[in-house]
């Protein structure tokens, strides 16, 4: 395959939108999604008659045409979507990529908006749906895993028994996004930091996962604008590369559910995402400045950092302790607060995070900050990518 | 966007497979989509560890890395959907070729399976979703057009208002798929062709369609492999190139429901697929030998031929009853037999058809077919695409 290769650093992201994060939004989902991909739009310098494309999740109920017609994009040459919810994040940005560089479209708006918190939870017990994910859900309801929590609790507590870890290790993760958010005007959770006491008293949700061990619910709508590189230049603001973008799925995936894997201590489906950003980009851990990792639950941040090469597997937990996730640290994680602590927009904020920082915006911005590792939502299938700075 | 092009004639369709076409297949959709996906990769000489990619529909039910685990895929690096039911069905193709002509997969194997007669029945009164599709269907259904048929009977009567046409001439496209899959013993009404005089006696679904207007309901499960043309040249068949493959959704666009548009009696979207096929392949409707449309309901198909550039504006009815349409015609519609004749699997068995009709091995086949144009579900955003032989 050496001869053919992901389109690195031929697109770009041009603009970043989202609405207010919050519990309640009082308006639907389309309204929503149509604000962000505006507000995208806006910042972006272009008008929904320069857009030909959209993508978004299939679990976005705001289809593609409405969007267009609301906000008076004429036609679209191209739409599709990415599976298992928040593991389809960057795969957004892979079909984005793709289509432009193949020049079946020149803009490509990715949006994801919902009313999670006020409408449908993720965070509930699941309604198996009538399709072979639910039939899967069968198997593990009736013994009282029914919902993501508890799923990721059981993952949870064979990296603790693992890797000797405990639940202060997985709080650091939850302090440090909490801290970030604190100083970020647009997170839920501004001036709102916690201390790892606080996480320690946080009522079990499922053991041994604290309530601040898992992330918020929020409301609210997030999109970005993709375009080619070569136009991305002359536009008003600072290109945001794709560098790299890429799937993942490994041998005995199910969604979030993975235990008949020999090890349920690591995500081998975002190790595969991690070998092909890297090969794509030419990069390496140490090249990244900053990392924007799904974390929807805290456990599976400090699988991700060693899964993508930041420390040794088993060492998370020092590299965490050692203050390498904070602000000014080896890789500060989660500049905006994460979904701990800005929103849970299915990871979609923390693409346009990246973008602030290479843009060098940011509320809590990172010194030098040219190549940012974003990653999807983990346990599921996945998917990543690195956007930087430079086009070279 | 001239210098940046799908990537035309560098994948191909290098095995195709199915189930069986029934009305009760007895068996899990699961198990037809698995089925389906092994006799395309035994048909294509590859085994499962040689997939890396499964692209499928959203409203699909087996979910790819189920498909994966019940097959031995051991991992996937590629897994996005198509929306819009059978509007999606060369957009399968779509993003199987840029996948692998960016590198992403080596083999991606494209995949629909469903009881949709046995289990649930897309043509009964339409359930509306949580989404904004079924947002929509509320402005309808109180009206009393809650079905396909109902929705498309409006646009086949401003059709016929429009151009002085009858009954009949929507019936010479039922007689002629039948005609054809009279004498495929794969189809479901092989050996079972209809007269003119039995479509005009057939019952009424909503007028002006006739039962014989729409197509048959059916469970089963079709599957394809797509590879790089590179790899295609030295497999086992003779490969089916893709000279093009695009999606459309056009202004005022709704699922099936485009009245707000002044025009109802053609179907922009698919214009507007048609000419990136046209541009995409350098070809030209007299380059085709046989045609695959999409064949739900047969007022569409006298648009398609006149949308596509087969036939001038209005005068679709004038080239169907010459014979055009017929084997030996100028441009064989559906030597299958079509979803009216074979079965109706979201039009992903005429992709397989256009497949045999490349290679020389269809039970209809037409002399010197080398070009090939399939369309997907019509009336709602579409795609299309063409196969030829010659990679050139």
């Amino acid at each position: 395959m050496s001869a053919r290769k992901f389109p690195s650093r031929k697109t770009a992201i041009v603009g970043i939108g989202a609405t207010e994060f919050s519990k309640d939004s009082g308006r639907t989902e389309l309204q929503l999604a149509v604000e962000a991909v505006k507000a995208a739009l806006d910042d972006a310098g272009l008008k929904p008659q320069d857009v030909q494309g959209l993508v978004t999740f299939m679990s976005d109920t705001s289809i593609e045409i409405e969007v267009a017609r609301n906000l008076g994009i004429p036609g679209l040459t191209f739409f599709n979507r990415t599976p298992y919810g928040g593991g389809g994040t960057c795969a957004t940005v892979v079909l984005a990529s793709l289509a432009i560089s193949a020049g079946l479209a020149d803009v490509v708006v990715c949006y994801r908006a919902f009313n999670e918190r006020s409408g449908h939870r993720y965070g509930q017990i699941m309604q198996p749906q009538a399709n072979t994910q639910g039939v899967l859900l069968g198997w593990y309801s009736t013994f009282g895993l029914a919902t993501p929590a508890s799923f990721v609790a059981m993952a949870a507590r064979r990296y603790m028994h693992e890797h000797d870890a405990r639940s202060e290790d997985f709080g650091r993760i939850a302090v440090a996004c909490r801290r970030h958010a604190a100083t970020n005007p647009k997170a839920w959770f501004y001036e709102r930091p916690i201390t790892l006491e606080e996480h320690q008293a946080s009522r079990w949700i499922v053991e041994p996962l604290h309530l601040l061990d898992c992330c918020q619910e929020s409301d609210g709508g997030v999109a970005f604008v993709v375009t080619h590189a070569d136009r991305a230049r002359d536009m008003r603001n600072k290109p945001a590369y794709v560098a790299a973008a890429a799937q993942g799925a490994s041998e005995g995936q199910e969604p979030m559910t993975s235990y008949s894997r020999s090890d349920l201590s690591s995500l081998p489906e975002m190790k595969a995402v991690g070998s092909q950003l890297w090969r794509q980009s030419g990069l390496g851990p140490a090249d990244i400045q900053t990392a924007v990792l799904y974390d929807h639950f805290t456990p599976f941040v400090l699988m991700q950092l060693e899964d993508l090469g930041f420390c040794e597997r088993g060492s998370a937990k020092e590299f965490v302790k050692n203050g390498a996730i904070e602000l000014g640290g080896k890789l500060p994680l989660n500049p905006h607060g994460g979904q701990l602590g800005e929103a849970y927009i299915h990871g979609m904020n923390g693409i346009n995070e990246a973008v602030r920082q290479i843009r060098g915006t940011a509320v809590n911005q990172i010194a030098g900050a040219s190549n940012i590792l974003v990653t999807a939502g983990t346990g599921l299938p996945t998917s990543g990518m690195i956007l930087t700075a430079e086009q070279q």
